[in-house]
């Protein structure tokens, strides 16, 4: 059994962003000269998603803007701002999107269907976050 | 190290519909010998979900009917849809029920609760789509 | 390869309630031996969760309120309930928060960002639940 791990580290422009990596994630895979095995992404940050879906522009901003309607920035709603913290929205919207995706390497490529593409979901940012990539395998 | 990929073809009849697959999955877990191991069970479509929830007509009614008011159909809702889709609501809807299940192997099957069930959701059907079955173990 | 395979047993004083259980997963780490893997943790019933997010004790209360926004308890809402059953709404709440998490082993350790902790979200408690941990790697 062979393993690797490697961390992505990502600075957003934007509070609320959607970065494409599904190519720094097969570049790990690459690294790791695994064959057949099972690729983790996640964030390790609880104010961001790693989730898979489609690379259209029109999309990322449908997302956006649903993930508001569900999960409204509004400070005053959340008791956890109460901390001094403005980001109880981050929390929920990362929930929808979820944190990790598992994605099959074969033929040491990542297993994706034809639209499939990893996304860094970022719902707090302009600080800097880490997104973690373990493969597993032989 | 062993490891077994498979994958599943479906083409539903309905548009919207969630398809139990539990026993097409533990078919596969046999075929690999694999005895002890992790399962993934993923959709390759982004407009389609894989999920773990209980065999029960009524509660598959519900779903239909609380995504639906979550992320509505209505094609002018969505800007994904000025591509000349229809299905932005489908890439929705995905993201609630999510991608991806990962399954234990135990004793050479799949180590479920008791009412634990695989469910193939489709969102945008009516057309030939797969979910990739690959476990990983000894 | 090696694999440990752990159930954790609960039962909730509340129907609703948001258990920190980082310190029990971690323990099964230590006892498999394990350096480098991937650590499976999930719910074995569909109408409980396992996430993972911050331990802090507003944004529980902010998780529970959302969620019963998103999916209220309402028990003429959903045809599941015409079985007999109270709990379609914790079958809803359940897939907002996911069933599962994975969670890359790394020298022994789980390797979780500064703020992640492992979380059971129990929707339908006052009874005995289960949650599978399994744990594969070298």
């Amino acid at each position: 059994m062979k393993s690797k791990t490697k961390y992505l580290e990502f600075k957003t422009n934007e509070k609320i962003e959607i970065v494409n990596i599904t190519q720094q994630v097969e570049t790990v895979v690459s690294e790791s000269e695994i064959k057949e095995g099972l690729c983790l992404v996640n964030s390790m940050h609880i104010t961001a998603s790693v989730f898979i879906n489609d690379e259209e522009s029109g999309l990322k901003e449908d997302y956006k803007k649903w993930l508001e309607e569900l999960a409204p920035y509004e400070v005053k709603r959340y008791k956890h701002n109460l901390t001094g913290e403005d980001n109880a929205h981050a929390h929920l919207k990362r929930q929808i999107m979820g944190r990790e995706v598992v994605v099959a390497v074969t033929e040491g490529r990542l297993d994706l269907g034809t639209w499939e593409q990893i996304f860094y979901g970022e719902f707090d940012g302009q600080r800097r976050k880490r997104v973690l990539v373990k493969i597993m395998g032989e």
